[in-house]
């Protein structure tokens, strides 16, 4: 029985990325059914809600999701879908290329990040006049959860090669209860597994990692935590622009570039679909296409070095080109 | 009447680099009356305290406070001597400075960090054996003090001379009711006082910051977002070695460096004087002595151009060779 891959395309340069990743899994040939849901600031303002519920409920039933960005409705977008995929755990690789110019040529991180709670909870609560509370919350299940797959990753040999176990980045000095059930859910699940697992504390771990990323190979954070130093990483990558992430669940996957909708370029296929292509790299072995995600990454690879590059690194090739580039050395 | 400045080095490095700049402080001849109090790891193991009563008394009684560093004690010391000055503002600038290896050497921003609530005001509670929660406060009057503060602190030209107003970090697109209040809070103050502002998610600050320090200038920032993001831009600048901070209060402020205690080098009297000086040169400022701050400053930034160096910046000088060359300087 062919997989079925919802496809939300989104808003902005997610209409030129997506498009350009599904030309990518056509080339390969699998047994695909593409079913495509709108999502984002355009659907809302024809309908007045970012994301209907034929959308909720096509990624629910999915095998897969493929999603491109929304705009000013992203997290309307967002926070629903990983739950409509049930996910626990956002994966952020965040790694440099060779041929693309980057702060810290040497970064090769994966942030392992919790997907439900902390403060994305969002209980919030407006108390008086003067002030509001939003009430963080956190459970040992939930930690336990994103400790064993960290120790399953790491000991599939998913993470960099260049470090052993995890670290986990925390704020525990702080938020002793809280953090602190993080930090001790995460190190004890590692040492049942027998996984070396260190810890950094947050804003630690900010001055660290530009000041040398080879030290930091997996990473397992809290929710914001994981948004905030994946996004740092991405910096010392040379942007945003070429990192995939994929928001995984029991039964179900979400995958998605994690750059934006790029409004000053979007609709002049000059967009580069290399997050996008990347994303779909990550739900091909998700699915257990490992061979043809190894391909995908290779070609993407190849292309980044010496094939045509889009504007936002240096070159002047259309999404198109760069897609076409990718299928050609599949 | 002579000031009085309370004088806590704490643990490790802070029992060098604390005597360090109280050295620069008396070249200066001013009539300061220095009171030392005691506070950190090695008190705690002698009384049982961090942080003594007479230690909190001393620095709420004080006209300023010069701290050190404290060690696995560091929240226990550091947030409530916060308190103990009544501090609404941590002030925290990071600056490459020419003659040091900086990642980002054209980088030049300062924090003003909210330094009273957000996760800090530490509301925690464990609610079942599986599920813990932290209160996060947010309110309008405070959001509305530090703002205030960060105009008047761009108004009298404090902020760096590539930028004016300032920028507004935050996360109000997750935690809509509480960093919407902030958000908004300072916006006001912002429109009503007539000084630029503009914003950035704090995700994308992470990512853009890395990316090209000069578009940011004066960031105002929620406390925790303040605590990381500035430990980013220490990254970005060489690390936590060189930078000063301030928590300012309404008639009292407390000085620190950003390093914590070194405890690899303490005890050698190798540690790097500069952070502690820097913060020496703020406290200056903040009682009055201007034209002594910008004495120490310009001392501080010949010495660093071609003056003896301690081991964490190249150098093989102590930290009393050091300080004696920035002395002479003066
Ligand atoms: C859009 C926003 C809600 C989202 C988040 O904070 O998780 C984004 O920053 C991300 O990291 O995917
Ligand atoms: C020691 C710790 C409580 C403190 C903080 O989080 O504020 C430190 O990281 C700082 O930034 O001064």
């Amino acid at each position: 029985m062919s997989e079925r891959i919802a496809v939300i395309e989104g808003d902005g340069i997610g209409k030129e990325v997506v498009p350009a990743a599904i030309d990518v899994l056509e080339a390969l040939e699998i047994d695909f059914e593409f079913v495509e849901g709108e999502a984002g600031d355009a659907v809302e303002e024809s309908t007045g809600e970012a994301l209907p519920a034929e959308t909720y409920d096509l990624v629910a039933d999915a095998d897969a999701t493929l999603f491109g960005a929304a705009g000013d409705t992203a997290a309307d977008v967002i926070l629903p879908l990983r739950d409509a995929v049930d996910s626990f755990v956002n994966v952020r690789p965040a790694k440099a290329y060779p041929g693309v110019d980057a702060l810290r040529p040497e970064t090769d991180v994966v942030f392992l990040r919790e997907n439900t709670e902390g403060v994305y909870a969002g209980h919030e609560d407006r108390l008086s006049e003067d002030l509001s509370t939003l009430t963080r919350v956190i459970t040992t299940s939930a930690s336990r959860e994103l400790a064993e797959y960290a120790c399953e990753f790491v000991a599939d040999g998913r993470g960099p090669d260049h470090r052993d176990g995890f670290t986990v980045a925390h704020k525990s000095n702080v938020m002793r209860e809280t953090d602190g059930r993080f930090r001790e859910a995460v190190l004890d699940v590692a040492a049942e597994r027998g996984v070396d697992a260190d810890e950094e504390l947050m804003d630690a771990f900010a001055t660290k990692l530009p000041l040398d990323p080879s030290q930091y190979g997996v990473v397992v954070c809290p929710n914001l935590a994981g948004d905030v130093l994946s996004d740092l990483a991405a910096g010392l990558v040379g942007g945003l622009g070429l990192l995939p992430s994929a928001n995984v669940g029991h039964d179900n996957a979400l995958f998605e570039p994690v750059h934006g909708t790029a409004p000053d370029i979007a609709g002049e296929g000059i967009a580069n679909p290399t997050a996008a292509v990347l994303s779909a790299a990550m739900l091909l072995e998700y699915l257990g296409h490992v061979e043809e995600g190894r391909r995908v990454r290779t070609a993407v690879e190849s292309v980044l070095s010496d094939g045509p590059r889009t504007g936002d690194l240096g070159g002047d090739a259309t999404t198109e080109d760069v897609t076409a580039a990718i299928v050609d050395r599949l």
